[in-house]
């Protein structure tokens, strides 16, 4: 049985998968889709993840979606390196802790600037107003102040000395209203040390 | 060192905890706090949860916020029975599926639907337009249709015989707009099955 995993690399959390999987030489059948023209609403891809969005796994006849989910699966199956997903039971929390959080937070705040900076004036050919995009400035902000104050606060990564699966799904995230023109690391130089 | 654990029963995430906590005769200290009453901007709560909302909990020194990673944590230290969150691989993941899932889904479509309806007409006088209120049901809708259809299918819970982590935040929060006066379970025998 050959493990299959449906990414498209323009999506965030495809691209957390695809890093967390190479990183740990976990050998996968990459399926290429473009969920730009629409391949996640096809009867094929239907039966992989009636939630037709990316990425998705198939293992066998197993078929998992969510991002999360996705890495928590491998991470148990493929016994990764502890750093990424700690045993340690208070380690483990604050990496559970990020991964929840981030939903409503970053992930959201960060896609609605990538959206209203790129998406919808390039491919609708719509402006967003000022007061739009001062909301979603704010919004962003406001996750980015919480990500270094009570998620990094002075250690180097988000559990400490070494790089979890928080750290991983923040960085995929975060550079994505930096791929939409916006710098997010001027005058957080907190920030910029963690993603150096 | 006493267990704490910081609630506001009006809250969904905090039931979710709460029910967990005493289904599992977890002994903790109940610390009751008000929402409404803006507890979560005092200086004493900043202490215990930056993020500033509810619940959050405090073993000893460490702090936790979040509920799924709150309830992760207590099922791991007070090794609660498999069933709340198996330790088979495939069952784990689509409990974690779920759990992540329902961030941006059912947990939002069905507090906006709790705001709309009850909170900001009652509270700031403001009543919601009919084009905003249709469209929070045909989201809350479409979040449900999923998870009737993909997580429940035609098992008793959402990973098989047994209740799970899953069923435990999902019924919590699709309670939420039958709070507000929405009748979610009209038409939905598989929903109301599952509930009862």
């Amino acid at each position: 049985m050959s493990l299959e995993i449906y990414l498209d690399l323009f999506s965030q959390p495809c691209c957390s998968v695809y890093i967390f999987a190479k990183k740990n030489n976990i050998q996968f059948d990459h399926k290429k889709i473009s969920l730009f023209e629409g391949y996640q609403y096809s009867e094929e891809y239907g039966k992989i993840n009636q939630l037709r969005k990316a990425p998705a796994l198939k293992d066998g006849d197993f078929c998992l979606a969510e991002s999360v989910a996705i890495m928590l699966y491998l991470a148990e199956k493929f016994h990764t390196p502890d750093h990424w997903y700690p045993a340690d039971l208070q380690k483990r929390a604050r990496v559970n802790e990020y991964l929840s959080w981030q939903h409503s937070a970053i992930r959201m705040h960060g896609s609605k600037m990538f959206w209203f900076k790129l998406l919808i004036p390039k491919a609708l050919g719509v402006e967003i107003t000022k007061e739009k995009m001062d909301n979603a400035v704010d919004d962003l902000n406001a996750s980015l102040n919480i990500f270094e104050e009570k998620f990094l606060q002075d250690r180097p990564f988000v559990v400490g000395d070494q790089i979890s699966l928080a750290d991983l799904v923040a960085i995929v995230e975060i550079m994505q209203p930096v791929g939409a023109g916006m710098d997010v690391f001027e005058n957080r130089p907190k920030l910029k040390a963690w993603k150096d």
